[in-house]
Formats: structure tokens, C-alpha cells, sequence
């Protein structure tokens, strides 16, 4: 659905802006708390204890385009931000929205990309805390943050030689729905984080060939399994008529919103993964270890024999890399 | 200064997304603490105690245009969260930072921005603890997430019949520099919400007729002294040739970022006014008192003569009100 009114009555500028901020609470209902502890002061007013704090943004013709409904976009903006506290094996608190409107931004898209925030928000016990407006000439968008706790906050860092490369779910092939349709691994997430054998953790944002290294420390290296590498259907449809480039797309379509994690050397992967699977339904897969680096700016292996893996290198924003 | 560089190699566009958060976080300097209580990680890790969470954002051609330095736009951006922040009487802590900068977006000029920011943060004992990137094809801003800390968060709620209207600084004018120059009034904000006999309080954003109203509850409304409105040099300079538009300079140029407030009636203003003076050099005017609304809608008088007060609105966003 197009974001866009073409009759000015049914864009927000045919609203004041109380009005349209009056709209906009209206549609987020219960997710929306009443001030202090919601919209309608300088500052909400929060009481939740947290030490996460997050933000990420959206912009049409970037994460989402006329295809998408809007209530999928409203919920990617919340997503996106709830598989980063899930990643630091966090649970989510408040979050505050800014939006970036045109005058003719469609109310009914509007209403329908604010009921799908609210429903994300509400079945992650997330509350929409306050926001902010601003006109724009034409760019639609809108950066949201959120703010968690996590008792044992997983970072990047922590990874040693040794260390066996977990991921959840399947990869690839995300613009086929899963950018839109991914469910943020929040319980994965804690599981983590209350497990000590886990050593570090990201989610898969850009792609694996590039969130993977974002785990490995100086004179750290990637050995994988290709051939374990767990691909999503879409992948193998996108790669069909090209089986080479399978790996390609597992490793470098992103936007998979999978855990990526680590695990110590010394711990037992079988009892890890059954106590996995004892409490949730989420595929697992090792897919790796971490090997000392051999050769500078080479991060990522083939286990099998130990040369560099050639691969696109993941979403690069800004252009070249 | 244009935000825009003519030559594509003096562009963001001209890096990669690492290289430029790499330089973003070096502008940023000590303002921006190494993860995990900063950027480098899905999310920041904090550790102050927080209970307030604020956001706002800034435009290029609504918020600043090329006439204002980007140190100047960086600091306002902050500046803007912490005038929320000392609304509610609170110290700021951690503040994230989306950006949305079109490839063409001059390195020096988004250098400039950063330490701007930078010294902002430093001054206040904010850091910025993490952020976001969206490139755009033409649109430049960004949204600034704060969180921080009152005992006793000051609401906009709370003014009663007979409270006492108080408004810091002057007022009006704001375009002739105070709305980048600003100074929030975070130790006045800090003042007020330890002295029991303020009741509510709100940042001069939109202007005071419009930001007034907001500390009316049903039924109220407030008389103003007229006459004793602090008007702002810029302001009687605006006004110089047609001094009947004086008022409405003050009550509705906007962006005044001062603080306007409610004292309880049976508070002893002497002495109130007196411990101001002994910890605050920021000038304090009463403006008014709150009285009971006589009529539906008419929500500002004349304490002269009881008469409404006839002004401009304030500034509306998204057109008409």
C-alpha cells in the first residue's frame, strides 16, 4: 500500500498537530500509557528498570516499499529494535517514536502502520512511552528506541579460539517476506544469556559475512561448514537456477534478524543443545569454531580446507566499502 | 554553512558504513564511552539509574537551515532533549543518536555537527552511547534519544486556581539566534522540582499561548500580566516598527526553551523568588496566576480587564490547526 494520500483530506496535513498526536494515541491504545508514564509530558515518565538502552530507524524505499502493508512496517520498526535487546539476551521495556511525515502521508497508511507497532508492542509487553514529529518535505521514516534489562548483558565481544559458532533459524532469501515477517528472538535471546558457556552474540542484520566478523577480536578467524550452513526455503528458490550463489544468499542477503552466538570450547554442545531444545522450538545450528587468525583481513574459512571463503561481504550501506 | 558537499568525494557517500562510524565516533571523542557502554554493541549498556525518556529531532530546512553553523545544529539537537529533560526537573544521562543523511551529506560539515554535539554532551555529563545510520536520497536529520533522572519529575499537570505564573528569561524573537543559541535550564528545572510549592512546569517550545494551555486541566485558565511579559531584545527589535506586535512576538515566536511554571498559591513568592536569586542568575518573572475558565475555549486573559487575549497561536505544525 502506498504510504502517500493523492486527495489532500486524507493525508495528515489535513490535520493540526494535536489532532494528528491525538490520532495517533487513539490507534496505539493499551501499548500507549497514560502520562507521566506515556505521551503527553516534555519526558515520560518510566519505571521499569533498565541497562539497555537501543535505537534503529526505517525509511520508505529502504527497509520498506509500497508493497509492504503498514502494519508490517510498524511492526518491523519495534522488531527491529527488540531483536537487538534480544541479542544482548535482554527483555524489553519503553520505547519512544520519532516520525518523519510528508503532509501527504495517507492517514489510513498511518492508522494501519501505528496498530501494527501496537500489536508488536503489546505481545512483547513493550508500552510506547512518548514520541516526537517532525514535517517533512517528502521522506517518510522514523527511528524508534527502546530501552531493556539484561541481568548478564551478551556483548559482541568474548569469543576464544576454540569456541564452537551457533545460529538460529534459517538465512537467506529475506526479501522474500522474513525482513517483514521475522520474529525477534527474545526467549533465544535469554536462554543465552542465562547459559555461562555462552561467550558472545549479535543478531544477523547485514548478513552473516559481515555480522561474524563483528564477533571475532584480533587474531581471531571463522572456520564454517559450508555445507551446514541451515538455508531458508526462499534462498534455495532465489539460488534455483544458480546453485552457487546458494551461499552467497545465506551469507550475504541479511536482514535474517537470526542469533548469531558463540559458545566456550570447554562447554558440552550436547547437553547445550538439548537443554535447547527442552524449552524452545527455534531450529539451532553450529555451524563453525573460532581458529586463530592466519592471514591478515581474512576472518572467514572453509573448514573443510582452510581456505578464505569468497563471498559477497553482506549489505554495505553508503556504498562502497 | 550547506550540509551538502558539491564534490562526491567530500560526501559520506565517499566511505563506507564502517570507516564512517569509525570517524563518527572519533569526532565524538570522549562523549562517546567505549561499548559496552557505548556504540559497538546491538545495544548500549548503561548504568545510571534512568526514569525519564525523552525524544526529539531536527530537520534541515525546518529546525536550521545553511546560516547556522553544524556545531551550533549538533548542539541544538541536544539541547532540544535536555530543555524536556529539565522540564521534568531531571539530570540527563544516555542519549542514542538516529541519523538520516543523504550520500551528498559534506564530511565536514557532519564532522562539525558531531563535535558540536560532543561538546554539548561533555558540558552537560551526557554521553551518547549509541546510534544509527539511514542513508536518504535527499533528506537530512536526525532523532536524539535521552534518558535521565528527577526524584520528582515535574508533569505539566498539577496547576490549581490562584497558582502563580512564572516563565524564566525573556521571550520572542527566537530567530535571531536563541533558537540555536540557547542555554537549557536544566540547574532551574533541577530548582524547581525541589521546592514542593511548584506545582507543574512545561519547556517554551511552540511558543507560551501555545504551550500555556498545556498546563491548564479542565476548567482552567490562566490571567496574565501583560504589561509584565519579559520580552527578548531580538523580539523589540522585530517589533521596532509596529510595537502592537510586540505580544506577539513574546507569546509566539517559539523555540524560547525556557521554563514556564505554576507556584501554589499559598506559597510565600517572596521567598521563593528570594532563594531563586541566591543559586540562579536566570532571570525569573511572574507572568500571571491560573484562574477559573469562564468560558469554553478561551483559555488566555487579560488580567486587566479580564478580556481574552488575542494572539497569534503559537507555531502549528502540519498546517492548519
Amino acid at each position: 500500500m502506498s504510504p502517500f494520500a493523492d486527495n489532500p483530506a486524507a493525508g495528515v496535513g489535513a490535520l493540526g498537530e494535536l489532532a494528528l498526536l491525538r490520532s495517533i494515541r487513539r490507534w496505539l491504545g493499551p501499548a500507549a500509557p497514560l502520562s507521566p508514564h506515556g505521551m503527553g509530558d516534555d519526558t515520560a515518565v518510566t519505571t521499569a528498570r533498565a541497562n539497555l538502552l537501543t535505537v534503529d530507524s526505517i525509511a520508505h524505499g529502504r527497509h520498506f516499499d509500497d508493497g509492504a502493508r503498514p502494519e508490517q512496517v510498524g511492526a518491523k520498526l519495534l522488531k527491529r529494535n527488540l531483536s537487538d535487546i534480544a541479542a544482548m539476551g535482554g527483555t524489553p521495556h519503553d520505547a519512544v517514536l520519532a516520525l518523519f511525515l510528508p503532509r501527504n502521508t495517507s492517514l489510513e497508511w498511518l492508522e494501519g502502520f501505528t496498530r501494527g507497532l501496537r500489536d508488536c508492542a503489546l505481545a512483547h509487553g513493550t508500552r510506547i512511552s512518548g514520541g516526537d514529529l517532525t514535517e517533512t518535505d517528502g521522506f517518510l521514516g522514523g527511528a524508534l528506541t527502546l530501552t531493556g534489562f539484561s541481568e548478564r548483558p551478551l556483548l559482541r565481544t568474548g569469543a576464544s579460539i576454540g569456541a564452537a559458532v551457533y545460529v538460529t533459524g534459517v538465512l537467506g532469501g529475506s526479501i522474500r517476506g522474513q525482513h517483514l515477517d521475522f520474529a525477534p528472538r527474545l526467549a533465544e535471546g535469554r536462554f543465552l544469556a542465562a547459559r555461562p558457556e555462552v561467550l558472545s552474540c549479535i543478531d544477523v542484520t547485514d548478513g552473516l559475512a559481515k555480522d561474524l566478523p563483528a564477533l571475532l577480536g584480533d587474531g581471531l578467524a571463522a572456520a564454517l561448514d559450508v555445507a551446514s550452513l541451515p538455508a531458508s526455503t526462499a534462498s534455495r528458490e532465489l539460488a534455483a537456477d544458480d546453485p552457487e550463489r546458494l551461499v552467497d544468499h545465506i551469507l550475504g542477503d541479511g536482514e535474517d534478524y537470526e542469533l548469531l552466538f558463540t559458545v566456550d570450547a570447554a562447554a558440552d554442545y550436547g547437553a547445550f543443545e538439548a537443554a535447547w531444545r527442552a524449552g524452545l522450538s527455534t531450529p539451532l545450528t553450529r555451524i563453525g569454531k573460532i581458529v586463530s587468525r592466519r592471514e591478515p583481513g581474512i576472518s572467514l574459512l572453509n573448514a573443510r580446507d582452510g581456505t578464505p571463503l569468497r563471498t559477497r561481504s553482506g549489505y554495505e550501506h553508503f556504498g562502497q566499502a
